[in-house]
């Protein structure tokens, strides 16, 4: 398909379209761990690697490997993740491993070695969609896996060391996956931007400054239900009156502040019918900011709103907290290289955090961390409508090789 | 049960619990049109009414038909319904019928003819749990059952018209069940009042002014779905968001105006995922007013607001009115008697709008109405813990014959 006359560029988009052929079922984009789609993807993309200069191994948790050797001991790591989520987009995740694949056989074509190796990881499985635990295969670098992760079993009851197993892998030596080697250079991964900043700016790259630390709660507030001919307006308890007090509160908390968003994305009514005051109401909050005092600052005073509506109105409130994640900020010194290998490219830099989670929230584990954010129409992902152009693309590609000469300058 | 010793009240409070037992299935009150436990209720129903010196018999439809003829030609008619929601309590719809058993009753042990009969009508079906309809027990006395109405089917695949036959009535002849005679004298209907208002006052009876008309909308809200972490707050249309001002805008007109109850009872959220930035809404409105005029005033300002607010969000709004019925008033000659006979009971007389609708909506077509609502426990109906007390029970029994005397001196 990649004629002589065809652009690095433009082989990327190619590629992503090839690799978008790999799914399970009929129809979109389906791709998970360890699946037949998977192993489709790594028949493509570990020729693409081979013919940019790589070996290839495949890891037992089924990570795949691409070593591009250096002239010296130091690695750079670049990485991506090939699982999809269902019915996904072309984008997130393969558009990061096949530039990093551009970057390195436009050295290859050059001939050109630098003074540290470059390993570029194709990670198994960053989107959960299969075992729904993500990161397995970041994580196995990280050897923060833990046995019961490998009894998680898919909605076939397949376990994950099952899934391993038909795929190649040895589930008990996926111990050896872990990274042993010294500290790596970095860990850089190209993303798409997956929200709309970079377009609203009219800028195709942007640098990512951290990955925003998150809280998730689930939250109910129990009022009283009653008929909804009857009961007199001062003589209510409504549970989704507070609880809309409180998704409109949750908002203009978020908007008052720079950086922080907060999302009730499910919200349950109960009873749940036209002529029933709703009892009841069981709703998600999601809050994020790339930093940890703004997030929790903000958690606690959306948390006291939640409160005192509910007093207000004799509504009791209960608030579970389901998970805490603590922002993961890029390394100052990997920001500067690609803010200026940005600027060197004619464009304007940016920095953005990320908000959703990436890989490289597992890497930052093991070695500092970049990223850098492809602008993606309507900011849409995990969806068929997901879209990157072509010139973005070319410029994702020159601004990682201009980054891989100023890290190699320094 | 009831011995010797036993107060009028204290019958009716036994009655009801007798009726309580008629049920369909092991546990609860569950007790539709046309069905056996209906057939049970109508067998003690039929024996009370002739102990109270009432000719009994059941029109085709299955409303049973108690008459005590009086002196004179004109007809009274009292009336409430046999049948039930699922899991009901024992209070909506039976106590009306026994209390009026009961005081008819009075005036038959005082071998006492009234210038009027008395027609006693057991309704066979307001709740509409079987067919899903309602009112078919008085609509066929109104005259306002549709051909298509007997061809409804129930869960099973029975329809109205078998459900008749069964029931021992001809579907063919449900039109003699129609009112031919003159212009009753009046509708009055003895029902719990399934609200608050009464228990906070600390009253045991209280005057139906009017019962109120009522308003549906299903109203959707279409914003744009997204990533949670990834969309700034500045950059969302979330659907949730403006659905929630919504709420609060409904809440805040209806508390500000006198008598005027509105209601968002059923609220969905889609995609209804913690992560995803809600896509769109849709939920139902209902809004009830004793006054028309009101009422139109409230749902016109409510409507403008869901444009406004969707406008301001660049979210889309869609209206799509379900229903409207006017308010129908009671007669003012009616309230007025039952009033006196309130006050002549020794009690304070509140009149009180019925936010529920009531078989009397229907008789208003051939009668001027009247309503008795009797004080019921937290306001709770259609739920097993419905209840009344014995005292306010009692209360009613003499408000009603005293409403007797009035309607014969005038």
């Amino acid at each position: 398909m990649s004629g002589a006359e065809a652009s690095p560029a433009q082989v990327v988009m190619e590629r992503c379209d090839m690799l978008a052929a790999c799914t399970d079922g009929p129809e979109g984009i389906t791709r998970p761990f360890a699946s037949a789609a998977m192993r489709q993807a790594h028949e493509l993309v570990s020729g693409w690697m081979r013919e940019a200069g790589m070996s290839v191994r495949r890891d037992h948790v089924g990570n795949l490997r691409g070593l591009y050797e250096g002239a010296g001991a130091p690695t750079l790591v670049l990485g991506s993740h090939l699982d999809s989520v269902r019915n996904a987009g072309r984008y997130d995740g393969p558009l990061g491993v096949v530039v990093a694949i551009a970057a390195v056989e436009r050295l290859h074509l050059a001939r050109r070695r630098l003074p540290f190796g470059i390993e570029l990881l194709a990670f198994a499985d960053e989107e959960g969609l299969r075992f729904g635990t993500t990161y397995l295969g970041s994580r196995a670098l990280a050897g923060t896996l833990e046995p019961h992760d490998l009894q998680r079993r898919d909605a076939e009851g397949i376990t994950v060391a099952d899934a391993v197993r038909s795929f190649g892998g040895d589930p008990a030596r996926i111990e050896e996956d872990r990274w042993t080697g010294p500290t790596p250079l970095g860990y850089v991964e190209v993303h798409i931007e997956q929200g709309p900043v970079l377009e609203a700016r009219g800028l195709p790259v942007g640098v990512v400054s951290a990955i925003a630390g998150q809280n998730r709660f689930s939250i109910s507030f129990q009022g009283e239900p009653g008929h909804a001919g009857t009961v007199p307006m001062d003589g209510r308890r409504d549970a989704l009156v507070v609880a809309a007090m409180f998704v409109v509160a949750v908002e203009q908390e978020a908007r008052a502040r720079q950086g922080l968003v907060a999302t009730v994305g499910k919200l349950e009514v109960s009873p749940g019918a036209a002529n029933v005051i709703p009892g009841r109401v069981d709703l998600s909050l999601d809050v994020r900011h790339p930093d940890d005092s703004a997030r929790l600052e903000a958690c606690r005073r959306m948390l006291a709103d939640a409160h005192g509506l509910a007093e207000n109105r004799g509504v009791l409130v209960e608030v579970r907290p389901l998970s805490e994640n603590a922002a993961v900020p890029c390394a100052p010194r990997l920001v500067s290289l690609l803010t200026r290998a940005v600027e060197d490219c004619g464009q304007a830099a940016i920095q953005l955090p990320s908000g959703a989670g990436h890989d490289a929230v597992v890497m930052s584990s093991l070695s500092d961390i970049g990223m850098l954010f492809v602008r993606c129409k309507g900011g849409v992902s995990h969806h068929p409508a997901e879209s990157a152009a072509v010139e973005d693309v070319a410029v994702a590609i020159d601004v990682l090789g201009r980054f891989l000469e100023l890290i190699a300058e320094k």
